[in-house]
């Protein structure tokens, strides 16, 4: 997606080799038209595979995962991160370790907002090691209910996560690609 | 705004006097058409204020405020909420703790992403004892910035939010104000 990458060399910063620094307009500021432009895209992209409900993680996958809920007009879910498990009949619980952050956490559902006939989108701003979008398709797969794919804004090309989410059997569609960040260099895949 | 009250009304649990529990529509699975029309309603009240920018709060006040901010064509800030103190020179902090919760964290925005010519209107998701505000304003007078104005999707009206937000002199648009809560039942202030 031309417009995100163009927005991505201008104001995007790489801090390191792995860190992409986007909090001008993903992160903390968001820059909203740019954020609909996304959602219209992942919408036209998964349009024909009957999908019944974006998840995203919270909370910096709400934005674009909103917009392509309102495009493909099904309702959105936020899987919650929670500090502590939740003994409570009602969730599907599964732990999420995040490689980037070096912290653990537990990714919930409700079991009223997903049921066996679901086909469920994906949606997150960040792909690098997978943990968090796997840890989003157990709970779906704990439900019995399909996963249609995984929308991903902002690919970082040079770490696991793409290969273990196609090894799991789903397509992943990715709107940036970065295939490093070294010397504080920002390039893409193609 | 009676489809929010009416949706309140047959989606909405009373879980006890003070909390009501709405997570079927706005915390957890998000009605996204309903969100739109709440954000097309927030900016047409404030539209002659000259916003320059809509604040929220991570995570639930995000889908609103991204409505919000995409009808008033400016940006959205999320204020992060951090569990231990950032010491760090470009950020604005400040502590709140949350009574329906009975936690502290620390509400955190980059001193990039506001300046003192700012216009910031606050949304949130839930107006109780109005400590999550507070915390937004403090961070906005920080920065030497103006609060247009304050607006609420749902406000736990028996709750001295309001009057606190009011008394540091700044106007409270709320879109569904409840009453009570009690045995179980929901009523609205009018």
């Amino acid at each position: 997606m031309n417009i995100l990458k163009d927005k991505i060399l201008r104001d995007g910063i790489a801090l390191n080799s792995e860190v992409l620094k986007v909090d001008s307009f993903i992160n903390h500021q968001v820059d909203v038209n740019l954020m609909k432009k996304i959602g219209i895209e992942f919408a036209n992209h998964f349009r024909d595979k009957n999908i019944t409900k974006v998840f995203t993680i919270e909370s910096s996958g709400i934005a674009p995962a909103l917009f392509t809920s309102l495009e493909l007009n099904v309702p959105m879910v936020i899987l919650k991160k929670q500090n502590s498990k939740i003994l409570n009949d009602n969730f599907y619980t599964t732990e999420v370790k995040s490689f980037t952050k070096n912290t653990t956490y537990n990714l919930t559902l409700s079991k009223n907002y997903i049921d066996s006939d679901d086909n469920i989108l994906i949606i997150d701003d960040f792909l690098a090691n997978g943990e968090a979008a796997k840890g989003a398709i157990k709970l779906v797969e704990n439900a019995n209910a399909k996963v249609a794919g995984i929308g991903i804004v902002i690919e970082k090309a040079f770490q696991p996560g793409r290969k273990a989410l196609e090894d799991l059997g789903y397509e992943v569609y990715s709107l940036a690609r970065i295939k490093s960040l070294d010397n504080n260099k920002i390039e893409f895949v193609n």
